[in-house]
């Protein structure tokens, strides 16, 4: 199927899902919305729940590209700041929020493959984090990575609270040089 | 209401809602479950989304204390432990997960002040901290609260990875000490 097509169908679930839910996500919907049949669609994704979770992974809705800004806060910033844009800007925020709450529910969506597949790229923030002697040896990268996308969804979505743009640089700077007194 | 008949109601929302998702939850099915009569929980909670916001904040079942263990670090390592609690061991966690998830799709449920009422709670952690002169004056506890509880998340329910024996401590030392060479 050629990319661009492949790209209009990701939308086209992406958006049906922010709009119905998990639960009013038909393949028909999709079929529809997208103007592709709906057996070529099942032909390369067998169920809903293959083609939400091959969307997660694949659209470009939802597209990352590990930030590289010469130091390792630069890069924790606005690897921050990408996940409060895609968690508070709509659409995209409805759509993420949508699909990600859905794959808790629907482990056949399999969403591991989505933070799997980000996390595959952040990794190499921290490697050249370590290559600048910017971080201690017991560091570990999925663990940052956690604490800090992890905040952003507790504060955004959870608290409802807005995440405002002192957010990223205070969060970063808490797990960086930490918040005890030492 | 009396306060054990008003658990038991509670109990049979967070069950019912794990059990069917919130759409297949119904004030009904809670009042077959609970064995109070239908007419009676609807006086007391005006729809299904009332009454899964206040079971989620008031069921003992998600009930919370903070920990008080005489340091910030032991106090942390214990609230970390909690949530892992939470969000990994059913059935309890499959009540989280589920009330939780429903929650970030229907903002009728008021999710914030389940939230809210445990943050109500952990401010004590802090202000114990801060007497005993454990925490920078630049620290933010609802960041601190936040970078822990959402890195279980993240870890406990989008990866689906187990969280080990040894994810509390490491996680509470990254915040408390920071990650980066100084």
């Amino acid at each position: 199927m050629a990319p661009r097509k492949q790209q209009e169908i990701f939308d086209a679930t992406l958006r049906l899902a922010a709009e119905r839910g998990y639960d009013g996500l038909t393949v028909e919907g999709v079929a529809e919305r997208s103007g592709v049949n709906k057996t070529t669609i099942y032909r390369w994704w067998p169920s809903k729940a293959a083609l939400l979770g091959a969307a997660l992974v694949e659209s470009d809705l939802l597209g990352f590209e590990a930030p590289d800004t010469g130091s390792l806060r630069g890069d924790l910033v606005a690897l921050v700041e990408g996940v409060r844009r895609l968690l508070t800007e709509p659409p995209g925020s409805d759509i993420a929020v949508a699909a990600l709450s859905a794959a808790v529910r629907h482990p056949e969506l399999d969403a591991r493959r989505f933070f799997a597949d980000r996390f595959a790229r952040e990794r190499e923030i921290f490697e050249r984090a370590v290559g600048r002697g910017e971080l201690k040896g017991s560091a570990d990268p999925m663990l940052i990575v956690d604490l800090l996308a992890g905040a952003v969804w507790m504060r955004a979505v959870f608290r409802g609270s807005p995440v405002d743009d002192d957010f990223p640089a205070e969060a970063v700077a808490a797990v960086l040089e930490g918040v005890q007194i030492l």
